[in-house]
């Protein structure tokens, strides 16, 4: 009765009226593993990245088309490890990010620091631990980068980051491209010039490029073309003028994600062909070489390969207002609709064979009336205590956003992977939530 | 020079224009505890549950008047430690909180449990562990206690978590009390009294009387008036009825507190005598005893005795636009200006002598647009990577709601007290953040 509610192809019923996740019984394994649980599909994180691989691969060349995997979106050992045999790069933001990736054995010559805040700590453990590349955002971190690569007898590998003046029409807080972005220099007040100036000037740094960010959850085919051009005539002007010409150019992001069937399905690879032959040609026209092309996903790596379940703890309807369904987790394993109102699709896994006829508010258990994981769902009038409940396209920034808020641990994240499953995250415990405590 | 945005008396600087909090300064805590870091100070929270516990038997007479901290605002071993020595009760929302309590030797029996989905592992926590009082959210909650209390053999006391139906012009999100409220039961719709009637029936549980909350942040000194007055009605109306009389009666939550200059200057004394005095006279008008009544303060006991200290990293001026201070911190550590658009005070702690002429968005280190700490702050002109910045008033929902956002390890919490600091929990290492990867 929920089909067409099905907004990625891992999703299915079984005879027993059971949403299916990857082809598993998502009843059974809240049985065994205890609700609430992040569930995440591998084959479908795998196939994501060889989306973007294959498309970038087959747009500009072998070794010439590049895909980051932004790993803020779902930042845990394993995923670096997957990331690892995918052949993908890794997108960082943190030292806790690097820490990690290490951990996991991936080759950090293909790891790329962002963040717009680097302290001389951060940039000492990243060198450290031979990161390929930073992604410079400001002065003060190209002129710590420059002494501390000194100090360590090497020269460091870097892009800019730039703000192309683009507004990708995305959720503001996941803007990130306008010329008044806390990130990187914007070309149109001259600040992209001088930084570049400065960076060439730094004799332990490897100005290798430029990066760009428009926004997350793009769904207009044209945001990426749009910020090419502009990046690519920034690049043909700092050849002019400085005889210098970047060897990559990273465009950031990646494409929008379904939450809903109110969102659009997006051709990745036909979206990255069109962006080739922009490059391609746009390239041709100012007399430049086709830089190394890179893109970052990382919320359409991960998204539609997440799901959480949860357990029914009450049904509560108060006549003439409103119905609530309270479940046993909440913005404390996703905070995206009490943050941005993000809109998500619930299931009821265990009655996929009812009819939705109750309309209602899923809540978590925080004190708090902003713990709503969503609004407006239908669901089954004989919902109740024990029945389990699932969050679609969960895979990105839920885990990574996820919070002790109440004191609640945090949810292990099992992966489903070739009809098996496994825990690549375990659960979080009192203990665990305590253990800072003096 | 920031004279004019002290909000608390116990913030003060010195002749090296540095920002003192408890009298100590912050520029040598930054110093010896690193950066970010948030401190509390601990006179000020003790000080804050003496005001309760003071004005409340004042107003009720000894044994008459309770006071409950409520520990989501903050909660981590030693603040129940603090709790215990000043009398005080306690709020808990989840076993990870009751966990915490027993930890820190808290007796239990002054333990009140709320939380508006209680699963039955969370009910069978509570009852091992000797919580006093369970605040009972639902039918559901009600039953599965009654059911849990009896295999353990005991009679387990309650209180009704009711709405009573009042808005009390705060922001949305902490508003609890109103009809269409996820928490408790509406005594307009019926649903109270029917509640009342299931408890009533069952055989292990020992209803001692009521529970509501109207919100968080309150400043209209009429709030906990009006509710009060609706839940005596309710008393006496059951009283009349069911010939039930409620013992206690929880009006939930505590005064507002002072984030920026524009926050009122509340006397909560004076208005918990003024509530007093309309509960005194309005049980005698309906013949009922006046009930032992409760608060539940969580913000004011702990807001003001926060503070949390950042280094700046950067500097970015966007002609025309906007400037930004980027900071060692940010969403990981405060959410509330990213999730509720809460204000803040932030003052530059090495540099109070100095002139506030830059105005700037304070902004976080999170790879998001939405990490900002607070827009239009005012700087000095001469504001640059090292220099210490001060958020006030950061006692509560600051550490309860921290995430490992980005990887980011949380902060250390550091107690100033008669003069000493010590720390009460400790910064989280990577190690600490990836240590449940498998």
């Amino acid at each position: 009765m929920y089909k067409d509610k099905f907004i990625c192809d891992n999703i299915s019923v079984n005879e027993n009226g059971h949403l299916l996740f990857a082809g598993q019984d998502t009843v059974e394994l809240a049985e065994k593993y205890g609700t609430a649980l992040y569930l995440m599909d591998e084959e479908k994180i795998r196939s994501n990245c060889r989306t973007y691989l294959t498309a970038l691969e087959k747009a500009f060349g072998k070794g010439k088309g590049h895909a980051l995997y932004a790993s803020k979106a779902a930042s845990f050992k394993r995923m670096y490890e997957i990331m690892k045999e995918e052949g993908m790069g890794i997108d960082v933001v943190s030292c806790g990010e690097i820490y990690t990736a290490v951990k996991a054995g991936f080759p950090m010559e293909n790891a790329y620091f962002h963040s717009n805040n680097k302290t001389d700590e951060d940039i000492e453990y990243a060198i450290k631990n031979g990161v390929g590349c930073f992604v410079a955002d400001n002065e003060e971190e190209i002129l710590s980068i420059d002494k501390i690569a000194g100090a360590h007898g090497i020269k460091q590998k870097i892009m800019i980051r730039l703000t192309p003046g683009i507004d990708p029409h995305t959720f503001a807080a996941v803007t990130t491209g306008k010329v008044d972005s806390k990130f990187g220099s914007a070309i149109q007040t001259g600040r992209a010039e001088e930084i570049t100036a400065i960076a060439l000037g730094c004799k332990n740094i490897d100005l290798i490029g430029f990066h760009c960010h428009v926004g997350s959850q793009v769904f207009d085919s044209d945001v990426y073309i749009r910020s090419a051009e502009i990046m690519l005539d920034f690049i043909a002007f700092v050849k002019e003028k400085y005889g210098y010409e970047a060897k990559c150019l990273d465009l950031g992001g990646g494409y929008g994600v379904r939450y809903t069937k109110a969102d659009p399905v997006i051709d990745i690879t036909a979206n990255i062909l069109s962006v080739g032959e922009v490059i391609n040609k746009k390239c041709g026209e100012l007399g430049i070489n086709v830089p190394v092309i890179s893109m970052e996903p990382g919320r359409s790596i991960v998204a539609d390969a997440g799901m959480t379940l949860y357990s029914v703890g009450s049904l509560k309807k108060i006549p003439g207002f409103i119905n609530y369904v309270s479940i046993d987790g909440g913005m404390t394993d996703n905070v995206r609709y009490a943050m941005y109102g993000s809109a998500y699709t619930l299931l009821p896994a265990n009655k996929m064979n009812e009819v939705p006829e109750l309309v209602c508010s899923v809540v978590g258990r925080c004190c708090e009336s902003g713990d709503i994981i969503q609004p407006g769902v239908e669901l089954p009038a004989s919902i109740k205590r024990g029945d389990i409940i699932a969050t679609l396209t969960t895979g990105a920034y839920n885990y990574s956003m996820a919070s002790n808020y109440n004191r609640v641990p945090r949810l292990p994240i099992i992966m489903l992977y070739e009809g098996k499953n496994y825990v690549a995250v375990k659960r979080e415990t009192f203990e665990d939530v305590a253990r800072l405590d003096v």
